[in-house]
């Protein structure tokens, strides 16, 4: 964290929480730092509604309010939000390991979430905002990448009333340059309960274990060393 | 226009359509240009609801699409869209006068906005995204600046699957530096039918007068030497 902004007991910030394992570890270690956190979560088509109610039950879990927006995009061209478009299976030749764009990626997606972020923290004079994107899905979507974050930040710096001054929002990005074991890792120490987090992009009771988000959780947690604590599919 | 954008009579944009005089004069520059336009407007929870029954109508006789999305936001913070917050009175010592923020000002409003307008270009393959805003916003709304608008373009090259390539995404902002008679003359001349638009910030079946809006709207209309075609209120 910069080391210019000095957080109090009072000191607010906004968590974008998704309800997955990287999300679940940024609020942990916003919470870490001192700030009292307000959790933002979005409904937006998504097949995986599951996660929603992850969120939910993270952010109570933690002691955090937060807020769950409804923001359908009338819109598609995403596998997530599409249903006529198949979830890929992961694959070592899937969209990652290729370094393409994976067909879950949703149309600025992140700049939608960050701006009402943003909005929200204005509005309860909140500091920063969190957002769990790390390293491996710089690979693959755009608006996981650090000059997608930079740019963002500058928007929050000249697009607000609170400016560029003392009351200036941060974007922060904890985990931007780490990869999920480690995640994991820090998740852990942090105190993170991954058994309420949720990462299948499949809308099931249980994970698929087979699509890409199953197989990097599942990679993540054995190069942790750790036990997922989340019932695999059957 | 950059010249670097190659408008052909395919090239599509995404015009943020509110059903005001400023964002009509921008979708009527876009057709002017040659792109073929799709509109998106808000309802989000703003008073003044009539100016979206005006976008809708503005978009049906340009002959171009329109989509309305509804995002209410949860917070408040405005007085266009907190009710227990009074709407200015337009006078000389007012807010926009004094260089001072107006409490019209909606927390991130246009950041958001160009967010769903981003995530929509990109889902149509469109290649701009128009926005009707202006210098004279500019002293009031953070949101309204150049600077503003040149960080959120580079949100829009670093974010998007498009990227800064030939794909990329441009925001145009052809009013930026005009005031509201400058706008109006150029309205006129390209054709706009401003009896279609809707400035007042309260939401009645008239014009109230009084409000910054209209004050801006008549005072830009007379030293235009244009007659606004829209009946005030009584």
């Amino acid at each position: 964290m910069n080391p210019k902004t000095r957080v109090t007991q009072k000191t607010r910030a906004v968590v974008l929480l998704s309800g997955g394992i990287d999300s679940a570890t940024a609020l942990y270690i916003a919470r870490r730092k001192g700030y009292q956190c307000d959790c933002l979560t979005f409904v937006y088509g998504q097949r995986h509604f599951r996660e929603v109610q992850c969120a939910r039950a993270l952010a109570r879990k933690a002691g955090c309010s937060i807020k769950v927006l409804t923001i359908a995009l009338p819109w598609k061209g995403s596998s997530l939000i599409d249903r006529k478009i198949p979830v890929p299976r992961n694959t070592l030749s899937g969209a990652l390991a290729q370094k393409m764009i994976p067909s879950t990626y949703v149309p600025a997606r992140n700049t939608i979430f960050l701006s009402f972020a943003l909005s929200y923290a204005e509005a309860i004079d909140a500091r920063a905002v969190f957002i769990g994107a790390h390293a491996q899905d710089y690979s693959g979507y755009p608006d996981c990448r650090i000059e997608f974050f930079r740019a963002f930040e500058k928007v929050a710096c000249t697009g607000t009333k609170a400016g560029a001054g003392q009351k200036r929002i941060r974007i922060e990005t904890p985990l931007l340059h780490l990869n999920k074991s480690r995640i994991i890792s820090m998740g852990r120490r942090a105190g993170v309960p991954f058994e309420l987090t949720w990462s299948c992009y499949r809308g099931g009771t249980y994970p698929c274990g087979s699509c890409e988000s199953c197989y990097y959780r599942a990679k993540g947690f054995r190069e942790a060393g750790v036990k997922d604590p989340l019932k695999r599919g059957r």
